[in-house]
């Protein structure tokens, strides 16, 4: 890795389906982390800075088969190198709270293991590319397949994905269930169901247990 | 690697630094091998299919910083992984002679060893990502670094890694050469300097030379 600087900052990702409500309740976290006191750099992927925008528009553009499983996971983890070193290291190094929804637990679930690129490969790529910047604390939220694409549906994001179908998206869910359950120590998993403002306090119970440093002076 | 079928045809890529010639000799080639009978498909990276060609826009354009040498080398094999799976493969499998104005070559020179991203990193990148699909023949078109960028400044091609500089393109230089020396078996080194036709004429004896099938019937 080419950065010298080593972060002091921490480093959270919100993963899970779509329509699982992260958006909103990256939101709120941040809101919530910053009325204590906190610097706090919201961010997402695929994108993230400004040339990792440009490749979140060639990912997400285009029919569901535009590009291959390989092709995409490659296209995510080039978006994934910029974002990192032009905004979350940079904010950790300054020592901000940076919050990005998804990171690269998500080119594990939708590329390597839904789309069957292959956990072995998406971990090499991962090694060459991320190295040791791994989130602190990753929360995952999970929802049912149906209620995810319901919500999603309202607002037609991510529409490429979508389009994958009920199947890919169950295959992802199980993906993001299987890493929370490999590294507990950095993954927490956060039941999704319910309404936002339930949602909200179990988000601020796991982040409040997981880092504890980061609420000792209010 | 997915892709089921097994290539019969032939791949060749064409390498070297700015301004070496290799576009032109490409057409030449092309045509020679053609005039004798024979299915042949030109190409080009970073490119070379719809979708790498957008890929290729996105690392063309701009400023010489706009990306690093590991994201830019990351969009590389994004785009040569559609090359293969859209191009390449499907035209050995159909028995075609593929003929390259650059591949994986390229990024080992000008980000693995010019841009500091290491041998090892692209190494490993390359065996994810190509696998065995590398090129029957390479030609690596040589160049004194003063003629070449006086040549390519002639035709304003790659603004953006000339303006790297000649000590960035001298390094490249020597990188395929290094290159070539490692894989001899694969690799053929062609003296660029001099007129079109006398070039030709070195291209032409090597391909004989190395891939003496191709003029069995002739």
């Amino acid at each position: 890795m080419t950065t010298a600087q080593r972060p002091t900052g921490v480093f959270i990702s919100l993963e899970g389906g779509d329509g699982s409500g992260k958006s909103t309740q990256l939101k709120l976290l941040a809101d919530s982390l910053k009325a204590i006191g906190h610097d706090v750099v919201t961010t997402r992927e695929p994108g993230g800075s400004d040339s990792a925008e440009e490749i979140r528009k060639l990912i997400l553009e285009g029919d569901a088969d535009r590009w291959s499983p390989l092709t995409e996971a490659l296209l995510m983890y080039a978006s994934r190198r910029d974002h990192l070193e032009r905004t979350i290291l940079p904010s950790l190094a300054r020592g901000a709270i940076v919050i990005s929804d998804r990171f690269a637990d998500s080119t594990m679930a939708f590329q390597g293991i839904a789309g069957a690129v292959g956990e072995d490969t998406i971990h090499k790529l991962h090694a060459l590319v991320v190295g040791e910047h791994n989130p602190n604390l990753t929360l995952i939220f999970d929802l049912p397949i149906e209620e995810g694409l319901r919500r999603s549906g309202d607002t037609g994001v991510e529409q490429r994905f979508e389009s994958k179908g009920a199947a890919f998206q169950e295959q992802a869910r199980r993906a993001f269930l299987k890493i929370a359950e490999s590294e507990p120590h950095r993954c927490a998993v956060v039941d999704a169901r319910g309404d936002v403002a339930d949602v909200a306090i179990r988000v601020m119970d796991k982040v409040q247990k997981r880092l504890p440093a980061l609420f000792k002076n209010c």
